[in-house]
């Protein structure tokens, strides 16, 4: 009846079981749209540059830059106002030198221009002129073609987690279907004679079954689909019949043990007679959860985890988690909750408004670092490049490279 | 065609938002298989206490601990074997003086036996009689009755968002069904003359829709339901119309606005005759996002966001999750993901073993401290109770208060 386990560290455990498996994600297309959460399995590339015209970023006056250098408040600039930018179609007229035009925020800058001057900076002199209080540089406020991503760019790569960021950027570009990993099958049964179903009213001696329901929940929060095979009895050949069907019909098995010890060697003879190479560890030096069996029988993982539900849920997220993850071609992202981080660099801001800035988390000596994703805040693929956002309060006027930050989840 | 707008501190603003909303979670029954994710509306309360009869956490002998007072190597014990104690059934005998009986880890006590001797710490000395090697204390290797939950103890308020710990906790207790917050459904628009559906080929000027899909992500994320109502167009006849029909149809309505500040005053004119109070806030203190609107129309939210999609998703987690969480009745509870945190006790461990502790967050003047929530491992709310787990390395005996440590979700 005791048991003399070769207890193998947890880290090391986890290797030897992924060692064995052969593990490429199986791709299925799906609509973008019901992609949140699901996991990349080929990259998305940019069928064309992003944004496609040139865009104007405020609401102004698309204008020649060089016809305007030298204007200010006291000395201003006079030209004549060729029309209006249409939203949604290309100016029909080319901007002649003398000339601007009006521009909404995301309008197209007409052939010629190549500066927009918000409308803050220019009042009307007379109908049909404007004066403009103010020079404007080439290039400012306007998004030019290609700044956010490039035609042919990857621009996510296989393996990412997909967030409402990510279905943004794949809706900007057209792309309304993906090839994402087919969620991995997980069979799922409980052992132990005193083990009942949650629906019955239990007797002396009777517990209801926790794990199944645990573990079924845990499934899903990994990006898998579970399949629950009951209550298997605590006999060698009533056991192996339902491991058996579950192994042949699932991607991955995990078997609860009956909390006894006889019983959970009867799951390991179980595993060993499944198929080859078998049981690979047996006991892991960890608590809860010391005598965890790990197996791989004919190419698929096959758990034993403890009988009781502390052990088996914690013992899961050790072994489960990552076996789903690897099946999922997941490639591991900064944690999906908030982070506390050291900025990289100065960040400034204007005192008095609240600031949100997009960074990417990055982990260097086991310590997490902040690093600003920059660009204007139109461009989607700012926020799938980022992991999260960092606040600066109101009440500061920035952020000094080396504070502790918070990030929080995008 | 400037805007001044007088502009609110976001906190400020979800505040104002906030009081002029009567937001009361509707109750729907559900099974518990299918409530991951989903906000309890109403407290559960144990049936009965939890464990429901004297378990043992071990494999070994029950006896009556008095019996094994002095035992040691050098002068054990003797009791002579009444039986084995059944998994699954009350023990048909009680245990007398003088006697010990075989008990699995799981298995009830019989009447008479007030303690377990592990297994390890026994032989059998001659045919139907064990010789102990130590003593044992009352209740030792014992789960009393209660100890987990007591009858008619809330073991879960209303508000929490179900785990798959909070999952286990319900099965054990033999609830299949609770009643949860229905998903508050919001109407999703966007609008802008420039803006044409993902799925199709864009011309000069034109963007692809992309807010609707990232909305309808975050929506989903925050636990409501997202119902797309298409792209408005830019007039107050055309817009008002599908606004009011979403504002009919649903718990919330959620408008982009086109990208030029006259489609953003357009959304607020749209806002304020739909109904009483109409516009509350117009312009935000926060970058990206001033141009935010936040109204409520016959006691339903309608928010009106910027047009750009980064200002977007940052806007709507500002406030339309925050507005969701509260439709749901849910309770803040710490990140969903690992958080830094301060340990707020000595945590012992043996070393050479890598050690899990279930732990509270408790948030104290803005720093996180973690408290271990103790119980025998066997104790499926000793984790309902938990935020998440610390891990112990196997090369430390322990963690010192005052420790920085890692809280892992459950």
């Amino acid at each position: 009846m005791p048991e003399f386990l070769v207890l193998k560290p947890p880290q090391q455990a986890l290797a030897t079981l992924l060692q064995n498996l052969e593990l490429s994600p199986i791709a299925e297309t799906i609509a973008v749209e019901d992609a949140l959460g699901r996991v990349l399995s080929a990259p998305v590339r940019a069928g064309h540059p992003m944004p496609s015209f040139r865009r104007s970023t405020v609401d102004g006056y698309a204008v020649r830059a060089e016809e305007t250098y030298g204007a200010s408040e006291s000395l201003p600039a006079y030209l004549l106002l060729a029309g209006e930018v249409p939203m949604g179609s290309a100016p029909q007229f080319e901007l002649l030198s003398g000339h601007c035009a009006v521009i909404h925020t995301g309008g197209m800058l007409p052939e010629g221009a190549n500066a927009v001057i918000m409308i803050e900076h220019t009042q009307q002199s007379r109908e049909g002129e404007i004066e403009l209080l103010r020079a404007v540089a080439v290039g400012e406020n306007v998004l030019q073609v290609g700044e956010d991503v490039q035609a042919g760019e990857e621009v996510i790569p296989a393996g990412v987690t997909i967030r409402p960021a990510e279905i943004g950027g794949m809706m900007a570009l057209g792309v309304t279907e993906i090839e994402v990993a087919r969620k991995p099958v997980v069979g799922i049964l409980s052992s132990g004679d005193e083990v009942v179903p949650p629906d019955v009213e239990i007797k002396p001696g009777q517990v209801r079954d926790i794990n199944s329901y645990t573990l079924e929940a845990l499934v899903r929060q990994a990006g898998g689909e579970a399949r629950l095979y009951g209550i298997a009895p605590d006999r060698q050949a009533g056991m192996a019949e339902i491991v058996a069907r579950a192994h042949r019909e699932c991607d991955l098995v995990v078997v609860t043990a009956g909390s006894s010890a006889s019983v959970r060697d009867l799951t390991a003879l179980v595993i060993d007679e499944l198929g080859e190479p078998g049981v690979l560890v047996h006991g892991v030096n960890v608590r809860p959860g010391k005598p965890t069996i790990l197996g791989v029988c004919g190419g698929k993982a096959v758990i034993g985890l403890p009988g009781n539900p502390v052990s088996a849920l914690v013992i899961a997220s050790l072994f489960v988690t990552p076996v789903i993850e690897r099946m999922l071609g997941k490639t591991s992202r900064a944690t999906p909750g908030g982070q506390e981080a050291t900025l990289k660099i100065n960040l400034s801001s204007q005192a008095g408004r609240e600031d949100w800035v997009a960074v990417q988390l990055i982990e260097e000596n086991g310590e997490w670092f902040a690093d600003p994703v920059f660009g204007k805040s139109n461009l989607i693929f700012t926020l799938v490049r980022a992991d999260g956002l960092v606040r600066i309060p109101a009440d500061a006027n920035g952020l000094a490279a080396g504070s502790r930050v918070r990030v929080e989840r995008l």
